[in-house]
């Protein structure tokens, strides 16, 4: 069964190590972390798996089992005994976990020898890639569910361990609970369930079915009424059930549909609560829900509260991935550069900053300034492909947004919760002006690179074509 | 970080079990894992995850951590003392992992009391569901890629800890290797890695670069040639450290093309080679390759001998997801059913067996039939939802396919290697006619229901409308 090992990674990164431990040891290096396309169509993402990943990286060891397989596969004994010590000392400088990004930029730069920085690049893009992913996902649902209860119900379709991570992922991007039962234990997730048709199958008859349960998980009872029928079985019997809980001072919290036409079943549920009396049962909704089916319902003002989002969330359909990627920009003294017949797949030379521009007010003027990390401040910011499109940002607030997080591979803040992280990034997505919100052709954040970046770059272009 | 334990799993499990506790321990039940829709629009699936599933259930405890965090929940203090001794102890009948399978029919049967059951599901699923996508999707890369070697990349764009069940489950499907080092170690898989451009970029000059490697990685030395420009410059510097190898008496095991239009490329490349002798190097080809972009590389005759696939196979794109369900068929005694507006929905009631029907000299004809468990052999299978098709089958071979594979909880049979597994789904993959494995439109297998299943679905369904 799985467990986090410093073998959990590519072959490539050991046979690199083996190379520069006989060759270049103690080379210094910088790689960045970023990623192309955003993900979804859409204007923003929101960064995740930081934490997690420093935590992660602060423990990565090779076990005794990891040296004896590595030792079968023709690396030298004194590399494996190297690796026997080995523990990541390097420095990491990264936007804040649940800040909106926007692709081109550096997320996260590592800043280490380059044997480090290679062994920890497979898990830092398997954490990040993921997470950000799906709390961009999640993201995108909370645009449309409004202040709706929002729960991750995924993890059956989770790839499996995976849906840890997604369980975590989902809350950083709005979701408000998962049916992840670990979560809870380890996030502080809160965690929410209800009951499966088995429960309601193994009895005779749902009411009785319904009346065990209720009586046995009285606080947060959520009845499941689509078994039979929802509407001549199901609906009646929970009203019941709630009739018979309020005659011993107790509330049902919800009525949950799982099939069938959601709008109308919502609303015709609603009717028949209401009717009772039962104004203040709720309705949760499941079924192949995404941000598209949420939006929907919602659009025809079905009566639901609560909505539980499973494969579609923790799949990030339908994406399914990032595409980031961690890449060289400098070593051992010198820029580094990637060339590829495309422009946009070049990479970008030196360590650098990221600058977020707003105006003076501090609203977001829409735009990301890369700039090598001795620039403090950009004049103008040029399209890192298009030769004559520029912005000049000379008088605007430029917010420094790559931060130091791990300092000789120790963390240097204490862990934020993911509670923090989330409140963090729904702030932050509260200054982005709607236009970046929008399913359909959102708006293009501008993410640019200063004059110098530029003028390096194109240098280190011309020196190779040479 | 993540580690199995038994609260990996969705609340509502535990909140049913908590309810069959107090009212109804000990009531025998059987639960049904099977899918509805085969993954990728294709013709057929395969089974993975098998294995691993048992291993993970075996070893299911619930730790203490979890019992803390689970008394916060309102779990009764009875119920947490019966789950600190937790086992599971019931009953499985599986297909075996790496059979060929089809939907509808049950794959695996659970026999055991209720609380066991539940408390095993969403793993099961999570498990399951996953590996037999992954497995699925190799498959089909397989097909179309004949001899070629098959490697697995995918991990930096897995759901994190989920890439250690991917690289597994591509091995089943039919690749040979992964590039994901802890593989080895556990599951004996062939590990398989070359450079990333960040080496080549880490050198002033490629060369240099390339002879590094050569000399401190001789064996499976594979050079990395697009970081710059492939044809101009990475392809003659791989040819003169090739032939230093060679003076060395060592060979070059390959080229790598990691970008641009790679059957181009790989038939200059080829040539490249050929012209200087270098006829056994070969070619290793990457970058978002799937089973069309092999396909039409194989249609153009690109001279690649390797190749390295990524995202598309550990994120079973597009579907990302298999819809495989756990559904309750018999408890307390009596058959059990679930209705839906849909009858292809309605679940199968009774602990059943699965016929793979076959003529006389034990070739497939195309057809699984699903009968009770008591019926042994079936006279005639009925489309499970259109109610004038059947098929007449009383003559022919029937193989069932469901066998015993845990008792009292324990595994019965030795732990099957992935080897074993994958040669077993060759061995099954290739009896299987060449029209169901086509991508568009492929010939449907039929599965269907024997008439003693039908009468007893159909009065179940009668009664209920009642």
């Amino acid at each position: 069964m799985f467990q986090y090992t410093a073998t959990y990674t590519d072959l490539y990164q050991l046979s690199m190590a083996q190379v520069y431990f006989n060759k270049k040891q103690n080379q210094e290096a910088t790689f960045d972390y970023y990623f192309r396309t955003l993900p979804f169509k859409g204007g923003y993402a929101v960064f995740a798996g930081l934490e997690e990943l420093l935590t992660i990286i602060e423990e990565l060891r090779f076990s005794k089992e990891d040296l004896a397989y590595l030792k079968t596969l023709d690396f030298e004994d004194e590399f494996l005994n190297y690796l026997k010590d080995f523990r990541f000392g390097g420095k990491i400088t990264s936007m804040s976990e649940g800040e909106i990004v926007f692709g081109t930029a550096p997320i996260l730069q590592v800043e280490a020898n380059l044997i480090e920085a290679q062994i920890i690049e497979t898990i830092l893009l398997n954490t990040l890639n993921f997470q950000t992913l799906i709390a961009t996902k999640a993201s995108r649902i909370r645009q449309v569910a409004g202040d709706k209860t929002l729960l991750d119900f995924g993890l059956r379709r989770a790839q499996g361990p995976g849906g840890y991570y997604a369980s975590r992922a989902a809350i950083i991007g709005g979701f408000d609970g998962s049916s992840n039962v670990i979560t809870g234990r380890d996030f502080d997730i809160k965690i929410s369930g209800t009951m499966a048709h088995a429960f309601v199958q193994s009895y005779d008859d749902e009411l009785t079915a319904f009346r065990d349960f209720a009586e046995n998980r009285p606080s947060n009872c959520v009845l499941l009424v689509d078994t039979y029928d929802t509407l001549k079985s199901g609906v009646p019997n929970a009203i019941k059930v709630a009739k018979e809980m309020e005659s011993r001072g107790q509330k049902l919290l919800a009525i949950r549909l799982d099939s069938g036409d959601l709008a109308y079943l919502s609303k015709k549920s609603r009717a028949m609560l209401d009717d009772a009396n039962l104004t203040y049962v709720q309705i949760a909704a499941s079924n192949q829900l995404d941000e598209y089916v949420i939006q929907s319902l919602q659009n025809q003002k079905a009566p639901i509260d609560i909505y539980g989002v499973g494969t579609n969330l923790v799949i990030g359909k339908p994406d399914g991935a990032l595409d980031g990627v961690y890449k060289l920009s400098y070593a051992n003294g010198k820029p580094r550069i990637k060339i590829s017949e495309s422009i946009s797949k070049v990479t970008l030379p030196y360590k650098k900053q990221v600058y977020r521009i707003k105006n003076s007010e501090g609203v977001l003027i829409g735009a990301d300034a890369i700039a090598i990390a001795d620039e403090y401040h950009v004049e103008r910011m040029n399209h890192p492909v298009e030769p004559f499109k520029n912005l000049t940002i000379k008088s605007l607030n430029q917010e420094p947004m790559l931060k130091p997080v791990m300092e000789n591979g120790k963390r240097i803040n204490k862990i934020r919760t993911i509670q923090e992280i989330a409140s963090y990034s729904k702030e932050k997505l509260s200054g982005l002006p709607e236009e970046y919100k929008r399913f359909d052709n959102p708006h293009i954040y501008k993410v640019g690179i200063s004059d110098r970046l530029k003028q390096e770059r194109d240098k280190l272009i011309a020196e190779h074509k040479r």
